[in-house]
């Protein structure tokens, strides 16, 4: 059981419909369609894919954090540190 | 209390570093500095911000968040829903 | 013939590739991965998307919009107007 | 003469008001304001800088890039190349 096991399948949905966008990026390159439309598609992916972390960083925040922090404090701060390494990297991508 | 409290006066040397460096860009422009430096400082700026950012989003979630979920899972819940809002909003800036 | 034409290869390759990591965060999905893992490779697909975006305003700026600077100082500004805004879009993404 | 020489003065009273927003969350920091507040303007904050960021870019492509271009591709092509590595770091920050 994981922060996002509730919610695979919309997990799942979000990113095939990603899958298919960077698919959909390749044929606008093969199709030399101009370079700033090919921009706008990369940030729309970019922003989708970002979503996705927030939301997994909410559910994970929501499960394993606060179960951790129910089982002692130590527990609960040695998940926050990790967490807050993964949000770094978030926010630094 | 709060979060940041045990570390406020680490946090309030770093925003008046960071003061000065906004103050230095201003120096910068004044003074007719070529563009890509005056870019280059600002990128630095944004970076030490959101460092800041970063770490007072891990001590909320250290002492906030893991102190509600001791209280009671919704309490933790209901602190977890504002964090990550406010992590989305770090993630996007 | 666009900014990218003569790197078309390399930027499906790179295309290609992050496809391949979009299904892998999928697989990892499904395999019940821990968040945290999940979130590190979201990450590191999104900076590989915005480095092909980075390259592509690279690209850009040195074809199109040198060549049409070139053609005269208005159609250089029309295209910088254009490539500024989408330059916008990817450092809000 | 730089890309941001005719807007001086509008520069400096946009970083004027961030180098304000800045010494604010130093308030907020003294007086134990609540972190998810501090947070939100750390956002703000970040998002007026990158801001500013974008207007130098766009200014700097506009004058020095252009200019550049209309004395040769050469010369247009090696300040491209400055502009998408200070691009680059504003993306990546």
């Amino acid at each position: 059981m994981h922060g996002y096991t509730n919610d695979k399948d919309a997990y799942l949905k979000r990113l095939r419909r990603i899958e298919g966008q960077v698919r959909g990026i390749q044929s606008m390159v093969e199709q030399d369609v101009y370079c700033i439309d090919v921009l706008t598609q990369i940030s729309a992916v970019t922003k989708a894919l970002q979503a996705v972390g927030i939301g997994l960083v909410e559910d994970h925040l929501s499960h394993c954090v606060v179960d951790a922090a129910r089982q002692s404090p130590e527990a609960g701060q040695a998940k926050v540190k990790e967490a807050a390494d993964a949000i770094a990297r978030l926010v630094r991508s």
